[in-house]
């Protein structure tokens, strides 16, 4: 029984918006904590591995980077790299999904309890983000990369789109439910817009770390599309 | 003398703000139209190795492109490529100049003749963009690149982005003193804003042609934050 009239309609919190963003992929990798013995030793490899793929991709830009300059700076022989991961496209997918993966914990860390705290959780992600440059740099250059050429990622970076954009409006769609959306303003443009400003305001910090705000520019934004709590 | 009490004030044309890209940067290039002879025959070769560069770059990445390949594409002598762009970098930024220019001149053919017309302007810069994603995506992939290690465009990009949000605010400075902007809404956030959601925008319609609208998007985020002309 939801409570008519009342303008905040608290769903349970298990219904509350998630903003999806790995959940829901094909192959999302399985979780990986409390592993022992050699599962978690090859877990540790897998991992030092993506640092160092990261790091050489950061360096190189991902069409350069190659298997075995990432198992050098891993400190593993080649056979070991493609062991984890048969080919750079794998390797590439891996290193974006773990990052998904993350921001969903993140998101779900924020806690949520009611629709009213859910455009909190979304700063909670943004601040997170804030200290997460290499990570954030790494998927702006993928992302780019991915729309040039016969790009590895061109159909990786498609399909999260499609999933990403469609997690935000299924979000929006809900706090416009619940009456959170000022007059006039659609889920599909709250969300749309959302995503793409996130995105935009990130590569700008990352030009300008000092002169751009990403967590201020999505509060004032929010602000901008959420209807007040006085009104 | 200003009118007062009339909410529109209409400045003439020649104080409405033009959103400077290129415009005032340092070593912009000059005016290169009309040119006959010799030097018409050399503006044409610098044409040429610009539209090589582009493709090699899209195919291949910044980092990864050189010049003797963007000369066999270009169909001239490497000699002939360093003769106009000594070094990569130069060669990178005047890409980016000329890509700014256009802009420049875009918003300038839509000849906004009062303050009002100014966001049809920006409009027509945006529609413009929709039929030329190969420099867009040119652009996005500079622009992330520029901010991975030791990149030849970190500093252009670091001074493009200050110019340029320096000339969208003043452009929305222009447009609050005349009364467009929503009651709350800041040029300070208004310019950032605008601007972030452009270029996020574009990287996603990038990514799905058919699934994105930068111009509707924007046109969207101008009705949210400008007064509609019934208040």
């Amino acid at each position: 029984m939801t409570e008519h009239g009342s303008r905040h309609t608290t769903p349970e919190p298990s219904k509350l918006p998630s903003f999806p963003i790995a959940a829901g992929a094909k192959g999302a990798p399985a979780e990986r904590r409390g592993a022992r013995g050699p599962y978690k030793r090859s877990a540790v490899t897998r991992a030092a591995i993506l640092d160092a793929a990261m790091a050489v991709i950061i360096e190189q830009g991902s069409r350069s980077a190659s298997m075995r300059e990432i198992a050098r700076r891993a400190g593993v022989d080649q056979s070991t790299v493609l062991h984890h991961f048969p080919q750079k496209a794998t390797l590439l997918i891996a290193l974006m999904r773990e990052r998904d993966a993350r921001s969903d914990e993140i998101f779900a860390a924020a806690r949520p309890a009611t629709i009213a705290d859910v455009p909190e959780a979304l700063l909670a992600l943004a601040r997170s983000n804030a200290g997460q440059a290499d990570i954030i740099a790494l998927y702006t250059l993928l992302a780019a990369e991915s729309v040039t050429a016969d790009h590895a990622l061109e159909e990786f970076f498609h399909e999260r789109l499609a999933r990403v954009r469609a997690g935000f409006l299924e979000g929006l769609t809900a706090l416009s439910d619940a009456g959170m959306l000022r007059d006039g303003v659609t889920p599909e443009f709250a969300s749309s817009a959302l995503l793409a400003l996130w995105e935009g305001a990130q590569l700008h910090w990352l030009i300008d770390r000092d002169g751009v705000d990403v967590v201020a520019l999505l509060e004032d934004f929010l602000h901008l599309i959420l209807r007040s709590p006085q009104t």
